[in-house]
């Protein structure tokens, strides 16, 4: 509950002077918002001055994470001042084939960026930190993250070579002032440790953002949702309230992680003589402490696999986060002379992603763990949409293998991180607020996120529903859309970066995907082509009843014979070589390949 | 149930002298198995004679449908009788990207064509009837199957322009002699009429192949399954039971199709003033009939939606599996002139496939339907695995055109078509089989299914979990397994058809999609490279912040000025091109696209 100055890649970590209080600590003091003086009082914001009653209004700008889930990023702008709230990543998919990874279009940020005054980090989840160093590569602005939080991204930073930033570790209950706005942290319970909602004062009231959340009144690590703080900052009076909307569909309450660790009991329990060996989320240090705990009481050695896991469980034993007996870890490459009764291996890989630690166990592809029937192995995770097959695939191989495989459908081995539907109205009537943007969510959840707070009294007037590029404008008499700011996706592969929309990369590898390519290379030498042309293909289906090689070639002949280059230039040759086999494809193969000619000169 | 002889394309429909009777109608005739002379004493088989007690076992061979769901196919062998059950499709997913089906590689039926004496239909899903072109067009065999199952072949075998196959119908109860096999069919409930179980008398004994069931006591549309013949057929001995697993994991039992049509009657009474749009399954004609009796109680008009719905709807209800009023439907291109509480459209398009009649409607791309936010969509269906982003895709734009959008995780507005663990159980009971093979499923789907039957009091060395290309061999004694057969996907493209084991173009289109591709054109003349190379690529990420492309041309000008072509051959310079190339990439760009040289002569 302190701020802590530490050293990134030796750049000082400090507060830069932006740091107030802990308003927990500092209650007596009266550091909470409504009895300071408002910040924007000491800084002219637009050049009218005085923040409250201005009439410029204060941008919400939604860079990512609205209609869709992941790649969180929300900008808050006022005057010469923005605050950017997370820069997540999302994993790429069939429709993005081949990418590594997916962050927002920073390209608003880009045009204002000596505006920017901070990057606050919700918590150390992809969706929220993983385009953290795409950002920082181009933007060089302080950091603002509890303990954990920094620990996952001061790894990213080293892979990305990114020295020089500033990073400032806070906790629940601080209070930051980034240039016109004055951020108050709250506790949130999440699945993973450090998770905040914030308290944004802005020239126009309270912004309350809650983060990734949910209530949980039992928690493993850390103290319960700071529903005190929240029904306190509701009642002084929260213009508008952003939050998540990830679980809006799923009625009642989320179960208490405690929930999962009286279950995984009874699995060790009944599993005595058997290797355990259990998948979950690196970021999921709770699940993880609870394996250890379990360990600990079964007099079972733990081994971890995958290099997430060991390098995340390194970085929350560090800080506090994961507490273990000294003895506790065995090398993962030195538990084949153990017993499986004295075992449990604890792996990433729960989504089936082809590199994991499980996925080349049920491959038979991982050398340090061999799977065989006395393995009982726990899938502590539910699939994220999209990832199903990967899964199943899993799963199957894993029984292949003679394993016995426990999962979601089968046993309560899991709960998810974010409030259901019944936490979401405690919340909604402890913040109370005038106006609501759903956010953390595909449209969907939205939708029945804004129809939830209708239900709750607001009136649809009070609600808006943001789409990627959104530009909100909030003022004290209300809210409505401002002009779209640029916003998408920047497709990452390798060193490359590439934008979403324009992106005839993408256009090319799903055509590529689908239907395959043809080569046409011709030689031209003095306004002439010279020799046969040679004709390749890739990714292209024949029908091998007919020479269509041959067919092919007299197309192309023909097209060039017909075709005057000396009072047409070659890429119209080209053109014309693409079309006329286009046609001839289309209507002998019913197939449309990508034609590509491609011309010698000498 | 009875026989018809009816025509298709031209070709006499007729049981082709191997119609046997009714058993349900000819009980006092004697027709059921047990009293019959066994049908292998009037043909040799494998030269020993006499079926039972011979040594020759039968082969059971799994030509697809099992480690998968999909492309059902199963052979059943003895002496010189094949009988096919099933000849499923299954579509294609981001693994064969660009292809437009997967079928069954039937190598080892074409290998051994002139024992094939018929392919029984268990029911006219996809996954059962959807290779059958594919099939029909290689080996001309007749085909057996109930009136809805032949009629939803119909259409396929009229686009793929195959004729002649005699098509012989078939109701339950009835029983067909094919070779040495003697079949009685047994009604079943699914989720499309006219689906049957088989009885498979053979030398060693009653093969009961479940079909896919459920087991509905209030059905909307035909008879509750005949429990009471199977029990007779159990009672009577049965030594194998092959069995579909779909739904292994769910506990207790499938709902009525009758409780699908509750709900939605709710929805309509909740609805009055607005458009109602529904979208099913094509093939579940009891859910279609359902939503029309539910259109003439609430006074609707049916607007049929999308191509595979009409023609579905009317080959249903010509031969009388769907009752409509004469004036119930109405076109779908005359609908805009009609309230909205006076309409129903019952659409295509559950599972968000692109170019279907909802996902048209969500995208604003169907002209006859416009969405707005008058329109309740039901989508009544489950996502099967693969296809959840696409749905998720459809539900967030119908959202987004305002409409109400009701689905499975809202409200119970499906069942499935497949037996839940408790039926499984009572089915189990009544076959009482002496070996079982768990088929219709993933692995895990079997090997829980084979729990199941071990729990049921079988011996684990009664049961055999099959894989495809796996040939079972059944005797009087026992199970085991032989020798396997070749087995896997042929991959359907246009007029192209590809093996999947063997397939380069796969391969090709996964690396195309992931890594895109580079060209590398050259002139050779007189044994020497002639002119600059041409350089050009597709679905290849550039960094821009380097000129790669002058550099690339440097790679690759020196790879061509320290190769001495009079000593080489052209085929070793594009190797040396593409290995210099490939390592340069890497190194600089880490990324690995497909490298293609090609070289015109002049």
């Amino acid at each position: 509950m302190s701020t802590k100055k530490t050293t990134h890649s030796g750049a000082a970590r400090s507060l830069s002077g932006t740091y107030i209080g802990n308003s927990l600590k500092d209650k007596a003091s009266g550091s909470d918002h409504a009895e300071q003086k408002p910040a924007a009082a000491r800084r002219p914001a637009g050049g009218d001055g005085n923040g409250r009653g201005s009439k410029e209004p204060v941008k919400i700008i939604f860079l990512g994470g609205v209609g869709e889930i992941g790649k969180n990023m929300t900008a808050i702008e006022y005057g010469e001042d923005i605050v950017v709230i997370d820069a997540g990543a999302i994993f790429p998919n069939d429709e993005t084939p081949g990418f590594d990874l997916i962050v927002p279009d920073i390209t608003y940020l880009l045009e204002n960026k000596s505006k920017i005054r901070g990057l606050v980090l919700t918590h150390g989840h992809e969706d929220h930190i993983g385009g953290v160093p795409y950002l920082l590569n181009e933007i060089r602005v302080p950091v603002y993250g509890t303990e954990l939080t920094l620990a996952l991204i001061d790894n990213k930073l080293r892979e990305h070579k990114i020295n020089g930033i500033k990073m400032n570790t806070i906790a629940p209950g601080d209070v930051i002032q980034l240039g016109v706005f004055r951020i108050q942290t709250v506790n949130v319970n999440h699945s993973i440790p450090g998770s905040l909602a914030l308290s944004i004062r802005t020239p126009h009231g309270v912004i309350f953002h809650s983060g990734d959340f949910k209530i949980d009144l039992t928690p493993v690590g850390g103290e319960p949702i700071d529903l005190r703080t929240i029904g306190e900052i509701g009642d002084k009076g929260v213009a508008l309230y952003l939050s998540e909307s990830t679980n809006i569909e799923r009625p009642g309450y989320t179960m208490s992680e405690k929930t999962v660790g009286a279950t995984m009991d009874g699995i060790f329990a009944d599993n005595v003589t058997r290797r355990i060996i259990i998948a979950t989320f690196a970021s999921n240090v709770y699940r993880i402490q609870q394996i250890i705990n379990l360990a600990v009481k079964y007099k079972r050695k733990v081994a971890l696999s995958g290099r997430t896991m060991i390098s995340v469980v390194e970085a929350a034993e560090k800080i506090g986060e994961i507490k273990a007996p000294d003895d506790i870890f065995v090398d993962i490459g030195k538990i084949k002379k153990m017993a499986d009764s004295e075992l449990v291996i604890i792996s990433t890989g729960t989504q089936g992603e082809a590199m994991s630690a499980l996925t080349r166990m049920a491959n038979g592809e991982n050398s340090s763990v061999v799977v065989g029937d006395n393995d009982t192995i726990i899938i502590s995770a539910s699939s994220i949409p999209g990832n199903e097959k990967m899964i199943d695939r899993v799963i199957n191989n894993l029984y292949r293998r003679g394993a016995d495989v426990i999962y979601e459908s089968i046993e309560k081995i899991h709960v998810s991180g974010h409030a259901c539907i019944e936490e979401h109205k405690i919340v909604h009537s402890l913040v109370k607020p005038r106006f609501f943007i759903p956010i953390h969510g595909e449209y969907r959840h939205l939708k029945k996120h804004a129809e939830l707070a209708e239900e709750m009294g607001m009136r649809p007037g009070s609600i808006i529903i943001p789409e990627l590029g959104d530009c909100i404008l909030l003022t004290s008499r209300g809210i409505r859309r401002g002009e779209q700011v640029p916003a998408g996706s920047r497709l990452i592969d390798g060193e490359g970066i590439e934008d979403e929309k324009a992106s005839v990369v993408l256009e090319d590898r799903r055509q590529l995907s689908d239907d395959g390519i043809i080569i046409v290379a011709l030689c031209v030498s003095g306004g002439e082509v010279v020799g046969e042309p040679a004709i390749n293909s890739r990714g292209f289906v024949y029908d091998f009843h007919r020479d269509y090689q041959k067919e092919m070639m007299d197309v192309i002949k023909k097209t060039i014979s017909t075709y005057d280059l000396s009072r047409g230039s070659i890429d119209e040759l080209k053109k014309s070589i693409k079309r006329a086999l286009y046609w001839y494809i289309q209507r002998k193969m019913k197939q449309s390949p990508m034609i590509v000619p491609i011309v010698v000169e000498i």
